[in-house]
């Protein structure tokens, strides 16, 4: 069974607005164990969304058609779909009734051309969910078949899941369950991790089931998700438990979480689980470590605060020295277990552009390690933000 | 002249990563006066890339493919190419020695597979923007053109500003300029905006030329989008010139600032103006505001620092005394002119949800200001930060 998207409006081309819907689309899709090789974006214009649609039933079994569905005159796919299926529109009078009394509910003024949204193709069914004044469509095409669904986020996503993938999952017949897990992993780059995992990789080639592939997603580290289908989610979560256990097997520490779990949420379950608090002094950091800490730890129960500032370079201090005694002075000033500070040399110190020094004080000492990041200034702070917090999550585990 | 976008990765698919590349591309081109009518997605599939870049080609003049450069197996973009150009693959040198000096310079050891990077189609021209590993390649197919670019949004933007946007202009040999700025507004809604400028847009729907579009950017603000086409690059800038000066007319401080300028640099530009220096108390915001501040002031020459910590709800105190001695022990504890806090009612203090006090301390008093703000707690945070600096911005006006 294939799908493809269509994503249907001017400004999603121009970058107006960016289509998210699609990639929601593509995944609720995925889950359901429905290819979806191709998905497309084209403006509100006839002839481009006709050939779209055409090509789209050529080489996939379905397709939807995403937005187009308003009142105005720019909002073509009901007539287009109409033009395809080979049919006339035809006023729906359930629909009007439906959107006449949306207005009245309102207490607004019903222009006329909010009927518009009431004429449908002949031989297309109403999406039954209507949150909005749009009407939802199925329209069969042969044995293939079109959906259209607003382009309103919430709107489509409703008709999605309460239409379209019930019908399509009839319409194929498939019963498999595809399930998924994202290892997440820090400290290696991505051709690191593909030499590591070459040989288990090549087994899954052979195999055929898990799959594993790879999403570098920046400083949130390089994702590893591994996708099994099965013929019930038992056995599927069965097939994850064993892959995740023995790529953990083989990357070691390198694996700091699974799915949603960011290094913040890591860390600070890592730090609530010892009763543990900390506290941080950030200079070249800025506060971003401060703000994705206390966006995951809302009453600063674990992570008590921090004291942002420029780094202070007295003179015959070292950059290890400066991060150390940084470290244990937001220990001291917020009399917390840990103290954790990242400093940087001075241009004039001659070392490496991209060195810092991060540093993690526990109350069994200082750990302090040295590290070389790529990128410009932003990149260097967010690098330093996750490293340090991975150098804590190292030191916790250790201890 | 028209150019189609492919967005290439199995993992845009499956709505891992949003296509937000599309849209920037997408965004430029149409500032650049260059028609997109197509823009696609497709996975890491031989066969399926190439049918789309050979669609691409018939029905544009260019085709820029964006992503599937890097060095594992799964990145075949490159490959691609070279079949649709009819052309081998050559191993580039010079690209290869930055390759190797790039992994030297961070310490790293390069594994072979990056070396695939170098390896590029015959005919092909390197970019000469490369800021990661991968690179850009310019990939001429008679009289039309493809343009590969790596996913990375940073290494892509670079290129697609330095190569490709000047590129597509010679090849359209196109001789209109069109040119567009910016006005960013905050404190109005899109429909107040549309009111108050609803005379104006009126008259520039007869005139034509320049044109206006609002785009609601989250905590950015909504943005003002003025766009002229003239013959030359000077008549183009005294449109943007006269209507900039007729816009702000209207709408007064509502505007505050123009193109790139963000809220941060217009308040660090607005202090350093006055030779003023600030600090901040930080709580609900958790540290958001002295990263958006540090990072455009590096050396915290005028943004001094902040204490992140939790609010203490002082029994009889009220939300605004909070905020007021909040802003007042921020500009003594760091000593600034200006100390800058943001206080929330406890849940107990039976406010309206989403209320938040802004208070700044000056020499010559504290301004203390009540907003309702919309969403959930991560949007509050910043939406506080951006209304608390605007507060700043206007206190400084006024004064």
């Amino acid at each position: 069974m294939r799908c493809e998207i269509i994503a249907i409006g001017t400004e999603l081309l121009l970058g107006v607005i960016v289509d998210s819907n699609s990639s929601w689309i593509g995944e609720q899709l995925a889950l359901a164990g429905i290819d979806s090789h191709f998905q497309v974006k084209v403006g509100d214009n006839f002839a481009r969304i006709e050939s779209c649609i055409r090509q789209a039933l050529e080489r996939s079994d379905a397709v939807i058609c995403c937005g187009g569905l308003g009142p105005t005159q720019d909002d073509i796919t009901r007539d287009v779909i109409a033009k395809v299926m080979g049919v006339a529109m035809r006023r729906d009078e359930a629909i009007a009734g439906k959107i006449r009394s949306m207005f009245e509910s309102r207490g607004r003024v019903m222009t006329a051309n909010n009927l518009r949204q009431a004429d449908i193709p002949v031989g297309a069914a109403p999406i039954p969910q209507m949150p909005g004044t749009a009407p939802g469509l199925v329209c069969p095409v042969g044995d293939k078949v079109i959906y259209a669904v607003p382009g309103v986020p919430r709107e489509m996503k409703e008709m999605v899941s309460g239409t379209v993938l019930p019908d399509l999952a009839r319409r194929s017949g498939q019963s498999a369950v595809i399930a998924s897990r994202t290892l997440r992993t820090w400290g290696q780059s991505e051709s690191g991790l593909d030499e590591m995992l070459a040989a288990r990789m090549a087994e899954l080639d052979t195999l055929g089931n898990p799959t594993i592939a790879f999403n570098a997603s920046g400083i949130e580290g390089i994702k590893i998700r591994v996708t099994a289908k099965c013929d019930d989610e038992a056995s599927a979560q069965r097939i994850l438990d064993a892959e995740e256990a023995l790529l953990r097997g083989i990357l070691g520490p390198v694996v700091f979480g699974v799915d949603e779990q960011s290094m913040e949420v890591v860390v600070l379950e890592a730090l609530r689980k010892r009763g543990l608090t900390a506290a941080a002094h950030e200079t070249v950091t800025g506060g971003i470590l401060s703000a994705r800490m206390s966006h995951r730890d809302a009453d600063f129960a674990t992570f008590r605060g921090a004291r942002v500032s420029s780094e202070q370079r007295a003179a015959g201090q070292t950059p290890e020295q400066r991060a150390t005694r940084a470290a244990s002075a937001a220990q001291a000033e917020f009399k917390t277990d840990i103290g954790l500070a990242v400093a940087s040399p001075d241009p004039a110190e001659g070392q490496h552009p991209g060195t810092v020094l991060l540093a993690v004080a526990t109350p069994s000492g200082v750990q302090v390690e040295k590290t070389v990041l790529p990128g410009d200034r932003a990149r260097l702070r967010d690098y330093s933000v996750i490293s340090l917090l991975d150098l804590l999550r190292r030191t916790l585990m250790a201890g």
